[in-house]
């Protein structure tokens, strides 16, 4: 399958060919140059919601109830879920097949996990090459989750127009969560497994810290929403909450400033990733290594070492 | 304070010096290539231990108690503490005066927190710069501590000569480190706060975690160790298995390849670093706004829009 065969096949929604430009997207796979511009004029029409919170809060099955609750109003999904931390543990995340199969057969939904395979520039290159994809393969919502805790969750969540931080009764996460910064990402913070102890006490916890934020009048406030994913109880008040916050983004020209703010990120990421390239292209030639004894042994520092590894790029 | 003047006070150990240096590094401030030039030679002969964990976990604790230890054997420490949230949070670590104060007046000690206030490059490269401060300042034993869990985390202790992850029990770390990848990056384990129930299923947990791993006879195999960093309880052997370790390192000549690997990252970082700022000073010459709203409408597509800012790079 060539770079145009997978645009066209793309375009009518073939979920093949969709799979596989995931896999090129974890390879940095040199085709995508070409399959991105084949795609352009066929995207931006899809919704991105962000789901995100530390390990173990739900994330999956809360995103598996508002595929449920999406498809349910006749939208199509695609869930990407985005772990951070898989340049080390190298593999896809579990549950991927268990979750697909509870939707099989329905066309509607594609669940798809990446990992990146510890290439420059890492993911916070590859999510939105994934979300182009999946955006031209016309799926109404696109779901990003993502695993971990702190900065890879931050800059992942960037990629959403609508950010959901999820958190759990008695884990301690809400104030983690907060010094970890993930809270200022949220534009709608759920307590899930909301049946559990706590869980008032959490959202209470909650709801102080958001009312504590700068307080502007025309600001969006995160609503703190409680769920039970397993059940489904209060899945449908969460995507009432995410339609109304995407309502007032685009109400309030935000959504186009997020969208503007998101390119010119990917542009750059891109253009930073091909200078990577090109450095790595040069290190064995301009002798990185004996560069490298050099500043061990004192005899250079790393800023002389670095001129001379730029020298070579001009070159 | 020139950086000449600077160089010469570091190297007499002046502390107002250090603490000044350390401030540059924090701001990416230009005289840092001519500091790390007159300090190079001397450089490389400090020792250097990571402490990594999740929050809550006693980590200023555990590397209080190991100032202790280190000074009634007549070594000279330095703590850094470097926090990967704070592009957000924006500030020092709380309790960085405390912990001062129980050492203040010991010349033999320096603490001091550093935050990357999100400058272009962030932690990956302030980290190196602010231990060769350290290092040139004449302190045997350079303790870095990070917060949180996940890549910063990975990336920072990639700076250390020895890691020690900690965990306690009952939190689920244990498990929760694994799965981030933290596991992989141990030379030893401490399950601190092992006073607390729960805490001897932790170790026997992390025990098999470690047997489960490759097994190359010459390999160096994670102890585990329990603390009670607060009374003090199993600290002296925590820092038995460090020299242990570093013995082992030295031996086997890691030490020197992870010197070696550390000063490559480094070398590259900064030219990295250079070309993201020279990519920075043509953003707007290149229109980068433009291509980003190309980019959204569909007009074009993000590589041929980072061709274009490439392009104003060369000219």
């Amino acid at each position: 399958m060539d770079a145009s065969e997978l645009v066209s096949r793309l375009l009518r929604h073939d979920r093949r060919a969709l799979a596989r430009g995931i896999s090129l997207v974890e390879n940095a796979a040199p085709e995508l140059r070409a399959i991105m511009s084949g795609l352009a004029p066929h995207t931006g029409s899809a919704r991105t919601v962000g789901l995100t919170g530390p390990p173990g809060v739900g994330k999956s099955t809360t995103s598996n109830a508002l595929v449920t609750a999406l498809r349910s109003r006749g939208e199509s999904v695609a869930v990407l879920a985005v772990d951070p931390s898989s340049p080390f543990t190298g593999g896809a995340l579990l549950g991927d097949r268990v979750r697909m199969q509870e939707h099989s057969g329905d066309n509607g939904v594609f669940i798809r996990s990446m990992a990146s395979r510890g290439h420059l520039g890492g993911l916070s290159w590859a999510t939105p090459h994934a979300l182009r994809l999946l955006d031209a393969a016309g799926f109404d919502v696109l779901l990003v989750e993502t695993v971990g805790v702190g900065q890879a969750e931050v800059d992942i969540a960037a990629h959403a127009d609508t950010t959901v931080v999820l958190s759990a009764p008695g884990m301690g996460d809400a104030v983690q969560a907060a010094k970890a910064g993930v809270l200022e990402i949220a534009d709608i913070l759920a307590v899930n497994k909301a049946d559990r102890d706590g869980a008032r006490a959490t959202v209470r916890e909650l709801r102080q810290m958001v009312a504590r934020g700068e307080g502007d009048a025309d600001r969006w406030k995160p609503p703190v929403v409680s769920t039970v994913a397993e059940s489904g109880d209060g899945v449908g008040e969460l995507l009432g909450r995410v339609d109304a916050h995407q309502e007032h983004m685009r109400a309030a020209g935000e959504l186009e400033r997020r969208r503007h703010r998101r390119a010119r990120e990917e542009i750059e990421a891109i253009a930073l990733g091909a200078l990577r390239q090109r450095l790595a292209d040069v290190r064995s030639g301009a002798g990185l290594d004996t560069l490298a004894d050099e500043v061990t042994s004192g005899s250079s520092d790393p800023y002389s070492a670095a001129d001379t590894l730029l020298d070579a790029l001009e070159r």
